[in-house]
């Protein structure tokens, strides 16, 4: 018996062959009566598309998931811009993820990728266990978070942003410095940013003060926790706060407490979007090349999808604004 | 000749019925032996699997695209959070693109909705042509514009926020009020932000300024207009901004010229969002409801697509801030 060809269901359908392919292809507008016909005359001469057969060979979908924490942080929402601008011009789609506070958000993406709806996945988030990662195959580049050797990491330099910060305060003749940092575990590349400052202060023979602050926690608690410290004993004359929105909580309640920016207190910020940068230009906050980034986990994550080789790690330069 | 059927297939490959399945359906973990076995057996009995066409009637992509101008403004990266987060409760997956200064991208992500890639498309976007939305088929909402009847429209109340905005700024004393607005056309519904402001100047004998800046403009350009804005002829005492970044950066114009924030000027903005209300608790601002106004888009997409009756047009309340 000679097969099939997509010639025999356009003829069967009386329909053209363009019209066939747009049905089968689910391309440009199709009629209810145009699908049905060509529905019909696939299931009675029993036709398989090669399509079929090449779809199942090609698997590309031209569509890429970011996994972020959240959009209403501007670093995020930076990220997304640059993300998707750079692979929008590689023609490829982006799918937004903010998995803030809800694991299986992040599987139910990292699922896309199994199920093959995905090209691959770029990951900015760290609320899942990393073990979880090791079940997943396929491609997947992390941004500023080791997960295992498989998976290639775009990250900042935190340890050299910790030192810019740190010896920056001390440069302002800061005797008291204390460093607000995240929730983020021992493995995590940002805990680099509190070896810095520890490594900074020890060798000044300053006293360090570390306070750690969930990332998740809202502007009302930050706040509330900020005051309760500058209502202690110990009188703060430098603070190096690990985001640019503690960064301005904490100049919000030094000076709700009649303490004079730059005169009683500085302060130091980190990640410099463009947004907060706008927003308080004399900001003095350490500066990640988010555009870099974003396009470089652009760059990786589509060689890793052609099967190139690529490094496990990729390391940008950070510094310090004004 | 009796139709063949998955358990053919599988009999033939080898495998069993569920690893047929999983490669037809792109599920789980496919080793490129089983796809290989599948494909070849596939091909061998001229296979034609139901799943073809069942997904051609059924067409559920389950993926909703969002066209916004870009995620660098704080408004539209919450109104991605929000929606995205919305979505995700009721199992969609979320496209995002950043169309700003860009008609082929808005059309390129329309595409995605002609060739049912995704059920339906939420738009935000301002700079594609009107007419081009007419040829359009499939589930398309709106925000902030009016496109055509068969789309709906989700808006916040222009008009009562400009009169809320303009009153103010009269309660505070004000007797020259600049009004800067964006570059929108007529038609747009932010339009009647200006026509209240244009009516509440005019019930209270006051002279009306208004001063026009594309929000495509960058902090630069705008930051300089502000500046000459200020060094000609007229002595404004109050402004309302279009957005809340522009009120920031009349602030800060007005500033560094000396001029004392609500002594010698009273600025109000527009938007609200939770970034800039967490940044400048003591800004005045016309509150846009965008958690209210994602919800409502994503409901009425979802409603459209499920072949529900909608209305045309959805408008939300806007309040002042403090």
């Amino acid at each position: 018996m000679s097969k099939t060809t997509i010639k025999d269901v356009a003829k069967v359908a009386g329909v053209s062959v363009t019209s066939v392919s747009r049905v089968l292809n689910n391309r440009g507008y199709i009629s209810d009566q145009l699908k049905g016909k060509v529905i019909q005359a696939i299931e009675d001469l029993n036709y398989t598309p090669n399509e079929i057969a090449r779809s199942l060979y090609k698997n590309e979908t031209k569509a890429i998931a970011l996994i972020i924490p959240t959009n209403l942080n501007p670093f995020f929402s930076e990220l997304t811009f640059y993300i998707e601008k750079e692979l929008a011009n590689l023609g490829y789609h982006l799918y937004v993820c903010n998995s803030l506070n809800d694991s299986n958000k992040e599987k139910i993406y990292l699922e896309l990728l199994s199920e093959k709806k995905v090209d691959g996945i770029i990951v900015g988030s760290h609320n899942m266990d990393i073990k979880e990662y090791d079940k997943i195959s396929g491609n997947i580049v992390s941004i500023e978070r080791k997960i295992n050797d498989r998976i290639p990491m775009i990250i900042s330099d935190n340890y050299l942003g910790g030192k810019l910060a740190t010896e920056e305060l001390i440069n302002n003749d800061c005797k008291s410095i204390l460093c607000i940092t995240g929730d983020q575990d021992e493995s995590s590349p940002a805990n680099n940013r509190l070896v810095a400052y520890s490594q900074v202060m020890k060798k000044n023979r300053l006293k360090e003060y570390i306070y750690r602050m969930p990332f998740t926690d809202t502007r009302e608690e930050k706040t509330k926790k900020i005051r309760s410290i500058f209502e202690e004993d110990i009188t703060f004359d430098g603070v190096f706060a690990g985001d640019d929105l503690t960064a301005r909580y904490v100049i919000q309640v030094a000076e709700s407490l009649g303490l004079k920016i730059h005169k009683d207190l500085s302060v130091v910020g980190y990640d410099g979007t463009s947004l907060i940068r706008n927003l308080f230009p004399e900001i003095v906050t350490v500066v990640q090349p988010l555009e870099r980034i974003a396009i470089k986990s652009v760059e990786i994550l589509l060689d890793m999808i052609k099967g190139k080789e690529v490094k496990s790690e990729y390391i940008f330069k950070v510094e310090l604004s004004n």
